[in-house]
């Protein structure tokens, strides 16, 4: 039943080519054209479709009451850079998928949509769910005008309008979506780590996304001097002290690990500057991100006072001045009781094998999670994760991700 | 006495001027600029001069026996890049000032020659003193057709032809020198450590050269995957691989400094690729330098030998690959004793505060010594080390090390 499915990933994949992997920015060119095609497929199953003044696209399949709120499903479509092609368009096309199933039965009680959310990807916009946050009016108004696109340097304002949207729409504070209007919302999603491949699993039910907290722009700065000349009693050397820093808070994730607790660390940046550096120089400045992560915040916020403990001392002792610079924040969204509950009896009822399993990567879903909306996730089984070009998701998993959507979703709206 | 070489340094400094700091590559415009800079002050103090196929510049006080063994001095104009004024100019200098104060006196019993040697600096050419190991046909005869310039791309041989040169005299191994008409080679050089600034003395005699182990192009490979959703257990971090190994090779430095040995390590670069790493992706890739120094090459070998056993045990530990790539190796080089002692009767008894200092960088002057020529060599006190735009030499400090070096070479020359 995978026909449709099989063939947008293809197209998806020929509009975002950007080797290695494929390359689909926020408010891009290629997110557009990526709208663009779902919104032809939509059209071709005879479904409503809108688009908001913010670049949100809504594919609706009309219930009997226009009014009742809605049950809605949906991702992101944008990726990182050299991204693969799963990430966030596989619950996109699952959503379609189980639109096109629905079609099919009874008319629905209420209307069911698919939401194609704008900006996910945070590697562009440094700010989180940007796309859905801004869809229910949670941005700072003055957003649009101080957030730069990473690769660009271009505003967001400036990204929005070329892409055909109004950044006045997030100056207003004006929401495109009302929480009291949306009866669940569910995200279908592949997995981003190797739990379900390594329990040999299609799918996994979501608990929980991990909180995070994040320095995009942390720097050490020391003194660049001779390699070969100076004493080491003499160097404040910016590589060293950032090696310090690493092997200091792996420990106490060490240390998190074997206590039971939950969380991960990552250095996804670390470089030396290269305008600067060179084989013959003691390294004086070196520039990195951090991005730490765990379902608990109490785990969170105890690892972000060791990081600035472990930055104090380090300074202090190697003579560097270790500056994480602003930080973003995500807190934990647990997942609803009732839609893990409901997910599990129709996963049972359908034959689908299954676990409960958390996420580690943060998704749209914590949006409408932070706001009392009940929330459910399905992850699908993927190989060698995510934010890669090696991402890799069979269509037979992607198949019992939308039977597990479709099969809730029936249930939740004729068994009630 | 020092208004001449006042005047050529700030010279040197604009026509190499590029912000921070100046840049003077190997075998470039600005390398040749200076060397005409040096050609007309040496015009000026009617002092023959002529140049070789290969680009050096020797300037020349005749002797009364043109046949006789030549008293030699010299050091480089080439910067690194965003360098400053001092390193290699101030040898340059410093020789130049000593003709023209020998010039004053009596005709000397042999020629007395400065020598401006070419390309010194190994960040753009990656091969310990070039410009002198061409000088003595030293180098492999293919080597133009293979060494590309770090910044460029483009081999030794364009960069010679283009700078108006031969590297035909290279392929043909032909030397410009022969060392049995070398009496002795003096080099002079700013200090590139902070030892004579902290022991309060203006000038150093150098008791030998640190030799090293370079490697210019090692790289670590584990997986990028997501930042968020991978368990520690599954991680291939090529940051946290790098990071142990950092702090691996530190301890091993700290370990052989408290048993009183001889060395130096710097990772002077140390990067994730800006083309695929990013906030939210574990990092999958990461390359770097290293350079190890010692006076001593035991010390030297007993550092590689530890530097290769870690790369094993994490390479096997962290399931990543660490391929520290070709090295460079030049060996440790002393000075000779003979000069070393002429030196330092010549400082007391002319008043000039000094000090015994190794030398932790390297200089021709091994190249010299590695041909079994008598070679000395005299730091001069430099603030902020080298190999950056903050080095400062004071001309007073520089006046004594060309006393030093002129009233060395009198009595070289007259006193025996």
């Amino acid at each position: 039943m995978t026909a449709r499915a099989e063939r947008l990933f293809a197209e998806l994949a020929v509009l975002s080519h950007d080797p290695p992997g494929l390359t689909r920015p926020s408010y891009s060119p290629q997110e557009n054209a990526a709208h663009d095609l779902i919104r032809r497929d939509a059209e071709a199953l005879v479904l409503e479709h809108r688009i908001d003044r913010i670049g949100s696209l809504y594919v609706t399949l009309p219930g009997q009451d226009r009014d009742a709120p809605v049950l809605m499903t949906g991702s992101h479509i944008d990726t990182v850079p050299h991204g693969g092609n799963f990430d966030g368009a596989a619950g996109v096309l699952a959503g379609l998928e189980m639109l096109a199933r629905l079609a099919q039965g009874p008319k629905p009680p209420c209307d069911v949509t698919l939401m194609v959310i704008r900006a996910e990807e945070m590697i562009w916009f440094p700010e989180h769910y940007l796309g859905s946050r801004a869809a229910f009016g949670l941005l700072p108004r003055d957003l649009p005008d101080t957030l730069c696109r990473s690769d660009t340097g271009c505003t967001l304002a400036e990204h929005m309008t070329k892409a055909g949207f109004e950044p006045q729409a997030i100056h207003d504070g004006e929401a495109q979506l009302d929480p009291a209007k949306i009866r669940a919302f569910v995200e279908v999603h592949i997995e981003q780590g190797p739990v379900l491949v390594d329990a040999g699993l299609p799918v996994g039910i979501v608990t929980g996304i991990r909180g995070n907290i994040r320095h995009r722009f942390a720097s050490i700065k020391g003194q660049t001097t001779h390699a070969g000349a100076v004493p080491r009693s003499a160097r404040r050397d910016a590589v060293l002290a950032g090696a310090a820093l690493v092997c200091a808070l792996e420990n106490h994730w060490l240390k998190t690990d074997a206590q039971g607790g939950d969380m991960v660390l990552t250095f996804g940046e670390f470089s030396t500057d290269p305008a600067q550096h060179g084989i013959t120089k003691v390294p004086g400045a070196l520039s990195f991100t951090l991005d730490m992560r765990s379902q608990d915040q109490t785990t969170l916020d105890a690892f972000a006072a060791q990081c600035a403990a472990q930055c104090a001392r380090i300074s202090a002792a190697r003579r560097v001045e270790i500056d994480l610079g602003p930080a973003t924040r995500a807190e934990p969204a647990p997942m609803t009781s009732g839609i893990i509950e409901a997910m599990q009896r129709v996963a049972v009822a359908n034959n689908i094998p299954h676990c409960l399993i958390p996420s580690g990567g943060g998704h749209d879903c914590a949006t409408f999670a932070s706001l009392g909306i009940p929330v459910g996730m399905i992850f699908i089984r993927n190989e060698n994760g995510s934010h890669n070009p090696e991402e890799h998701m069979e269509m037979a998993d992607f198949d019992r991700a939308a039977d597990l959507l479709t099969e809730w979703a029936r249930a939740e709206l004729f068994s009630h």
